[in-house]
């Protein structure tokens, strides 16, 4: 990848930066969820991963609603990888797993998978470029305090 | 009903007013549409009828992204009432038949039924009150022209 | 209504039956629920509503994914009244609150209503009538072990 | 990648083999796909993928739920990589365009992009490998009339 940009989940052990740990957000699977195949309709995973990458921000204190409103900025989706290893159906209890791999900038890349609660293996894995865009969808910059909420320094006197 | 009205679809047959006729637009069944239970998710029922309104004020010239860009105005759902009578399935051809019946000050009631194409019983049928709203959501009067379009008379000198 | 039926949620303050409590499911409303119009889209709300009768019904231990596997049995909407009374927006901390109306031979009907987290105002109502129905969509009598579980009887001697 | 397939769309201009040619399916954008931002929900784009593919298959010849009643199989998309170029809004007639580009022993690749009606660019592109599967979901190999129906061959005299 050609842009300079920093690997926050991947800092080597020795590291003093701080690093997003790993965020997880359970999913119950409802009908809506499903289709006559019996299992989750495949287009809805990437409905839970945003899910998931939506209270992965409200955690570090980023407020997608406040960030439109007030600048006039909002994250889109710019490129997604989905692996299917095996479906999830009617009422299962799934989680979905965000690992923050890298800030761009102008970009996040995450790595997601959903699984069974407490079950080790993924069913699904998303890889995703995400984007900051203004709301002409012009591509922007990612502001500090977004960065450094992202590198979980926010607030902290370095 | 308190508020005077202009009964498009229920004139007399000796009116000589314009009636838009009943209005039928064809949806196939997708997996999207599906759910566990091998048929049609009840909720998609209001999908498949907005997209047949959609239509249906198109086709008598009234866009809504147009209306909304440049007068800021956009119909929104005040009231629906659905009678599932018997499900759709995985690549039914359906059809949408929209009934106009009433064009009120701020609003138009519609009775819309799915069924399967060529097939004369309803599946499901809708009865709904749909409201014109500003960008604030308060309730706008219709101008005379989406009347006059609705009533079947735009374009025609009286 | 013709058939007789069990007002578990209106019996008078004397009456010494069982009745199941409001139950209050909170909904986040995410990207996926809005449409263009920057509101929650009309029919997601019945996505909503079936999301907090699936965990009222678990919570009186009612499995729906069980009850189709090893009995055939399904609980699908008959009738739905929507009444939409203001808007929800992206963020929104918002609850479904349920109140089983009435336990009838083989259907329940129930009042739904969507407001935000905490608040007492509805911004959308639902009544709904909840069929139960075997695997071909033929209309079954609750068993008396669900009639039990929705009175708030199970499991009392009584 | 390791399986030998038949690569139907980039066979040699010297190949007498049959190929199928682009399909074109247009699309519509109605509230139900549409987001907030004002753009089309990024999840929606593999809905719009899935009805075409379905039309290019029931164009040449397999109905998919017909193979799924009579032989227990379906297909599912196994991966998915989908880039997002420029958004698509409210009302924007698009097309979805597919090109099959190999048939392996237990899935097809497929390349497909959604683009505004009759312009040349893309707005998203979405690279596929679909599996088929038994019931059960364990992976099947194409029966030999599919891969006859995708090859372009089938009820011709080779």
């Amino acid at each position: 990848m050609p842009e300079a940009g920093l690997d926050v989940a991947r800092t080597s052990a020795g590291s003093s930066r701080s690093v997003l740990p790993r965020f997880v957000f359970p999913i119950r699977v409802y009908y809506e969820d499903t289709d006559a195949g019996g299992i989750v309709y495949h287009a809805n995973y990437l409905k839970f991963a945003e899910r998931a990458r939506t209270e992965m921000l409200r955690a570090v204190g980023i407020d997608q609603s406040d960030m439109r409103d007030r600048q006039g900025l909002g994250f889109v989706v710019r490129r997604c990888t989905v692996e299917y290893l095996a479906p999830a159906r009617l009422d299962d209890a799934l989680e979905v797993r965000c690992d923050l791999r890298a800030v761009r900038g102008a970009a996040i890349e995450l790595t997601q998978e959903v699984g069974k609660a407490g079950d080790a293996g993924p069913l699904v894995t998303l890889d995703l470029v995400v984007a900051l865009v203004d709301a002409e969808g012009r591509p922007r910059r990612l502001p500090p305090e977004i960065r450094d909420r992202l590198a979980g320094t926010a607030g902290t006197s370095t």
